[in-house]
């Protein structure tokens, strides 16, 4: 057969050539941009030409530190189509990180959204390897700004060849694309993704029984495209021709519920939090959401509570889904089989809020001190994945070792699997509780903490113990104007659990400290809790 | 990314784990049956094994020649699975060709259905590369044969190991799979199937714009498990994890109808003359097909009042696709989008029918002697086709060299491409008529004499002609007990078209001579027309 290469221009071109007048709405700090595939196209090909005329090499980075709109996007196509590597950086890292992140992948051109100027002006001095910035602006004139030397995004395109070529000499092994991990066990570690990983991982979210994509679709990614690609949404929707509605900056619930009802928005994708804000601006307002086919959830597990509202009282179709950053991230995905359509809603409801089922393509494996776990739900492992879109590497990376091992990667997460090969994630082995040599599921008793009603949000952790090794304490914040007490909580536990599961204490806090993607941050939670 | 290779076994691993009691219905020569995908599992490790022990080495081709039932089946994953090639042979090729493909292929074993064990036998004595024949059937004994030495498919399986562990360090481009071209234009031409081509081509049949291939179906290949891979549905429906129907030998309209009902079939592919067939078995008895969400249909062009009956009448929706033996075999499919939908029935009907448009991950191009066509639905040109499941050459033939130039293999097909990228195929490049240096489609004369009332089929060849070079000859075959003149026909074809493009002759005969697969053999054609 040809040995064609699996590359991400080709992507962009199909849309091009049979999706011109496809439109890409986006929103971005001072208007709504009404764009075609044709006009991302031609756009995308002049950014390519800019990043040449500005000297980037192929396979060095070029970072952006943006929101999810067009601009965005073109880099998406841009970079990886002149041979370089869009590193999409987290705009909510701590500065420290921040730093760490831009000078560990080398970043020799920065693409700053105009209001997160100032972020990177606070630590330029510290950036080791940036030669040229730009901005990406709606507005004509350059802001103020200490960064040099500083481009205008739109005026590089103006100069730039819109009927670039794309490079067509790409193996497909080459890096396309690079994310580093939220650090919710330590610093951000490095991903890089090869052309032909995310063209695998695109088609994987195209197939029926997963995400599905389709031309038909409006898609919408809520979750930040710096956050493991936006899932893989802007490469599904480009290649397979959707429409794409990006919601830009500082968006709200509001504007989330609005932008579905008038884009008529059939697919959107996002962390759990985000889809308890929408839940509450539903109950509020009044919209039309009949357009919605599903909304894609992951990133931390998702209540069986929303899930069931989504599903029951808006008749949305909710797919819990579970990836990491190393996995591109697609991983696993709940559905229920054919021979499960005849279940109880109340069984159904229950697969769904597994985290599901591999995908086709990636092998999985759940292990633990006796070897591979039965299926039976119960018995707990850690999960290694394998296949053709997971990393094998963290970049330049001493703690590549821990997790690479004999071909597969071990992701720290804690599992148990069914019957029918759906997972549940229980735990990160980091945070598992170990007690008298049995494990604690902090997970499992986080979730029924936070279905008492004073409870806003819950994290347990473990505590040193000199008899049992390790033992449960719960942190507690509670809802404005509600009240419980240590002994409210345990007695609400009582009954779900085994005894020596039940925490030794309960500490009542304001905030529960959390990770730049919203998770519960328990290095720093252990820290408090031993204080 | 982790160099995991793409590869076919872990398909079958797949349906193995995630899908064991789901079933593939097989029809054979004495019974019908219901096995389990953890049945074929086994069966088919156990085949891998047997294999082995026969001698076969890695990269060998192993034949099959059989319908379509789990055995063949159990060949398409056994044969890859111990690193051998599975060389699917035509059963309806003549004997001239039979020979020639075993010979050329260097056939090691051949695993034969009982019923056609004389279609071998009488060829056996010119066969040079063959060391051991296998004899598929449910029965104890084995037939009388002359073949030597002969074994039984399932004692070979009763012997081997069902916990074989398939290859894990075959390198994706290997080969797994080989067919031969059916011959409409010459002698067969071999094309060798990787393991990446057939993965990737599989996961193009499950994306939702495709056939949407999904754990939800129920599949029937009614096309031939030696015709271009079935089209990729064997591979689909097991990675995928659909239950399959497997229609096996002799089958009739009413056999179809039967199970599909039956069966609950969902999808089913086959040739148009499959779904004539079908149509007037449905037209007779009092069928539910309610079930069939979609009939794919390929090979030769789908006649408009077809697709149009079986979607107004019957509710079942047709998809007209394109491909060759060369090319895995999916190229392109109709489907209407989005911005489609508020068009007429007519109008939709209209792209329905044409050839549609290229699925993702593969690229095409028209050309003729002024460069790439415009896409105005007129313009002629030859199809050129690039992308990973492609082939690069013909197996050692020096056809190669016409067929594959630059990158791109040139289909033979001249087609229009309209401004939406939906593909008309209008000619083979060697049926074209050239009249006075302009181009006259053979197709389209006949699909215009096939509407007459008393037409039953109609080709049209041309001859050579002093003045114009070529002219259009028109054969056709009346149908019983109606009669037409050849001014009858000329008058039913003038008001459509230009004058220069009405056939000069008519000529009336018994039929039409026709390739293995039914289509229109139009060398032998053109040899009676001159005589
Ligand atoms: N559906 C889900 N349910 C529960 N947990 C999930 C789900 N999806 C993802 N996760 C969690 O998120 C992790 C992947 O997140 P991500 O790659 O963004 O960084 P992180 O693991 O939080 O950070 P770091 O690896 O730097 O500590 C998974 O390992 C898992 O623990
Ligand atoms: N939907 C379709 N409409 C019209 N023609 C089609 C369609 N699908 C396939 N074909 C025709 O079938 C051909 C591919 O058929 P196949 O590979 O089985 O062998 P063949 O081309 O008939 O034989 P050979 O190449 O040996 O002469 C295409 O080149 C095209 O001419
Ligand atoms: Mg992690
Ligand atoms: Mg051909």
């Amino acid at each position: 057969m040809m040995n064609t290469p699996l590359t991400i221009a080709p992507m962009l071109e199909r849309a091009e050539a049979y999706f011109p007048k496809k439109e890409v709405v986006s929103r971005t700090l001072d208007t709504t941009h009404r764009l075609t595939y044709k006009d991302i196209g031609k756009r995308t090909r002049a950014l390519s030409s800019a990043l040449e005329k500005l000297g980037v090499q192929r396979g060095e980075r070029v970072g952006s530190f943006a929101w999810n709109h067009h601009r965005h996007l073109e880099a998406y196509f841009g970079v990886p189509g002149m041979g370089a590597v869009v590193h999409m950086i987290n705009i909510r890292l701590p500065e420290e990180h921040l730093v760490h992140v831009i000078n560990h992948a080398e970043d020799r051109v920065l693409l700053i959204d105009e209001d997160l100027l100032p972020l990177i002006e606070r630590v330029k001095d510290k950036l080791t390897s940036v030669h040229t910035y730009v901005v990406m602006t709606d507005k004509d004139t350059l802001p103020e700004t200490s960064l040099e030397p500083l481009y205008s995004y739109e005026a590089l395109l103006h100069d730039g060849d819109e009927a670039y070529e794309f490079l067509r000499d790409i193996d497909e092994n080459e890096p396309a694309a690079m994310c580093y991990t939220s650090a919710t066990t330590g610093l951000p570690k490095g991903v890089m993704y090869s052309h032909r990983g995310i063209a695998l991982h695109t088609l994987s979210l195209g197939l029926a029984d997963s995400a599905g994509a389709s031309e038909n679709d409006v898609s919408m990614p809520v979750v930040p495209m710096f956050h493991a690609n936006a899932w893989g949404m802007p490469f599904s929707s480009t290649w397979f021709g959707s429409k794409q509605v990006l919601p830009g900056p500082y968006f709200t619930p509001k504007l989330l519920a609005e932008l579905i009802e008038e884009e008529q928005v059939t697919i959107s994708a996002g962390v759990p939090t985000i889809w308890l804000g929408l839940l509450q601006e539903l109950e509020q307002g009044n919209y039309d959401t009949s357009s919605l086919r599903a909304v894609l959830c992951g990133g931390s597990a998702a209540p069986k509570g929303m899930i069931e509202t989504f599903e029951k009282k808006h008749d949305i179709r909710f797919v819990h889904a579970y990836g990491l950053t190393e996995t591109t991230p697609l991983v696993t995905l709940a559905r229920i089989k054919s021979h499960q359509h005849d279940l109880s809603q109340e069984d159904q409801l229950d697969i769904r809020s597994t985290q599901g089922m591999v995908v086709p393509g990636i092998d999985i494996k759940v292990i633990n001190e006796n070897g591979e776990v039965n299926w039976n739900g119960e018995d707990m492992g850690e999960l290694l994945i394998r296949g053709p879109w997971i990393a094998d590497e963290y970049y330049n990376d001493e703690r590549t070792t821990e997790a690479f091992k004999d071909g597969w990667f071990h992701t720290g997460d804690v599992v148990t699997i069914d019957e029918e090969g759906n997972l549940r994630i229980v735990d990160r082995t980091k945070d598992l509780i170990k007690s008298g040599g049995e494990w604690i599921s902090s997970v499992d008793l986080e979730n029924a903490i936070m279905a008492h009603d004073a409870v806003q949000e819950a994290a347990v952790v473990a505590v040193a113990d000199p008899k049992w090794q390790e033992r449960p304490v719960a942190c507690v914040v509670l809802k404005d104007s509600h009240r419980a007490s240590k002994d409210d909580i345990i007695d609400f536990l009582r009954p779900q659990f085994a005894k020596w599961w039940l925490p030794d204490d309960v500490m009542f806090l304001e905030e529960i400290p959390k990770t730049s993607v919203g998770k519960f941050l328990k290095r720093a939670l252990r820290e408090k809790v031993k204080q």
